[in-house]
């Protein structure tokens, strides 16, 4: 005899109180008994966007429909220039207009964009309602719906209004990659290979290795690769919730990234693909303060490249990259603070001279 | 030789790692030791309405200047009706035109207003920025200043996007109450009177005997009203900071106050002449429940009374009543709860037959 096969691998997120797991599987949006344990209430609302609702939204909606007396919809445009307050206040308007309570669940069905308005608005609605993340890109599956953080834009800056909010439940379907774009996908791996360099170079040995297989979106690779990224990142959100240390350097890339994004426009890049270039530029930056050498650098640089990443930053000018990353949220008293890689699997926050930041720049930033 | 007299009264407000002190006491504001214990940050941002500036800007400012290496000054028009999204922006803007990091203290000095939008500002701003409360009126050091609450209104629905998000410190400078109106006395007096019927009676026997005292502002008895409904609060609040439970005692005579605000249109009444005439309709809807008597609901209709405010409420029809009722945030699944008495110092949540709330409404309330 066999014990039945679990239809999902589990990460669980240790945060007391508010604990939760992480399903990883494939077929797992249109299995009633992937809901098993969420709360029972009157009403679940799933949020998601045009695109990611013609191509799933139906079938959570069947398979969530026993535990709830009506479940409604909402779908916002896609992409990054729509995370703001007038998407946001769209989720309220409906929540009230359709006499939500306390109890409402939410389902954020979608990308990373879709996941950290509807968290924020279960953050904010009635002071907080329970909310589950329905991750269906990579980026949001390996990163952005693990650990709680919810935000909108600002006009003067990327995230800047947001919330530490935990999900009940975080449930990454792996079918839902196949629809997905490649430049998508590419965005998606940027993350997963930011965890190497910070903490894990057994499993940059691996992505290097299985790269072909992830792109070719097998489902044990893909499967595996996200299993791992959120076992690293449910470790570092477990010890630093709120990023008071740690847990920033999952940041990694990060400041250049969001320089990149800003100083083209949000969505020209997509935040992994600034990701990527930003994870070079910090690298390059580690190498010229003397903490990893040449060939480090040229490796990291190499799989980013392979992985579909640009890892040449656009010609914005040095002022412009540094008016950006001084309003970055890691900023203190004014001084940028990076992450950066102190050795290969181990990260450091610290400063920089703005003068080795701006040869960095010069040096990764060609005309497109 | 005697010890030193510490120059306020403390109430601690237990919620382990969030656990804050509230201040009481004549002069605070403008003593630099009031303010000992913050910590030290680059930049603090003073959030405060047009009315309150003129009149306490400038000694907060001083006496905290030696702390900061700037401190910030913002003036929100004054009022329920602003208390928005647009002014939550401006918060928003000003931080981030100014280049305020993670660390950036924010003071919110004013009423329960700017207590609700400076507190959610920093509750979201970079996902989270220390604040302090200074109330400076006597509602807001008696209620909404402490315990976490932090909202905006929507249009359709008060204090429906918010967060329960803790201050490091409560300074309530008693001498802030000399300059306010009588109107807004009336209106602090409610929330006092309202822990009587709900926890304890023995106070609201002292304030029985007291209001002469109140009204006149007499420093001892001011001190001692807001001591004891701190404690009270703190206790509650304690027990239950997120309102799964005992917390929303605390919401007495606000079911019908909130419609009554909704009905006329937020700022027609102030939110404490709603609550308390919200709490004689919640006693005589206990009475027709069989819970107190007729005496118990005379009784409190008088001290309602004599502290200047109304107890009659606004001809609205029973409908409109009903229609605001059922989006209050203690509705679930579209049946009202209301804190009724089960007996004098005693509080219930418990829902009603909507023929017996239809009565009440009647009864208590007459053309103006």
């Amino acid at each position: 005899m066999q014990a039945p096969i679990s239809p999902f691998r589990t990460v669980s997120i240790a945060l007391a109180e508010r604990s939760y797991a992480i399903r990883i599987g494939s077929g797992l949006l249109g299995r009633v008994d992937t809901w098993a344990g969420l709360p029972k209430a009157t009403t679940a609302v799933v949020v998601t966007n045009t695109t990611v609702q013609p191509l799933y939204a139906a079938q959570l909606k069947t398979a969530i429909a026993g535990r709830f007396s009506r479940v409604l919809e909402l779908a916002l445009p896609d992409g990054e220039a729509h995370k703001d307050w007038a998407n946001l206040q769209s989720i309220f308007d409906l929540l009230l207009a359709q006499g939500c309570d306390r109890k409402t669940l939410l389902f954020a069905l979608g990308g990373g964009v879709v996941g950290d308005i509807a968290g924020f608005a279960a953050a904010c609605y009635m002071r907080g309602v329970p909310f589950v993340q329905v991750p269906t890109t990579l980026l949001a599956q390996v990163d952005s719906s693990v650990g709680g953080k919810t935000a909108i834009n600002h006009p003067l800056g990327k995230n800047m209004v947001g919330a530490f909010y935990q999900p009940l439940m975080v449930v990454a379907d792996l079918d839902t990659l196949q629809t997905l774009p490649p430049r998508e996908m590419s965005a998606g791996l940027a993350e997963i290979i930011k965890y190497g360099p910070i903490v894990d170079m057994v499993f940059f040995d691996w992505i290097e290795a299985n790269l072909p297989a992830l792109l070719a979106r097998q489902p044990e690779a893909l499967a595996y690769a996200v299993q791992r990224s959120c076992e690293i990142k449910a470790h570092v959100v477990g010890q630093d919730e709120r990023e008071s240390g740690l847990r920033a350097i999952l940041n990694f890339g990060h400041t250049f990234g969001h320089a990149i994004e800003a100083g083209l426009g949000f969505g020209v890049w997509l935040h992994g693909e600034a990701v990527g270039c930003g994870m070079v530029m910090a690298a390059e930056l580690s190498r010229r303060l003397g903490l990893v050498d040449a060939t480090f650098v040229a490796r990291l640089k190499q799989l980013i490249s392979r992985a579909g990443l640009p890892v040449v930053g656009p010609l914005l000018g040095a002022d412009e990259y540094l008016h950006h990353m001084r309003v970055d949220k890691k900023a203190e008293g004014g001084e940028m603070r990076f992450v950066l890689i102190n050795a290969p699997g181990q990260a450091v926050m610290r400063s920089a001279p703005d003068a080795l930041v701006r040869e960095v720049i010069d040096v990764c930033c060609h005309a497109g």
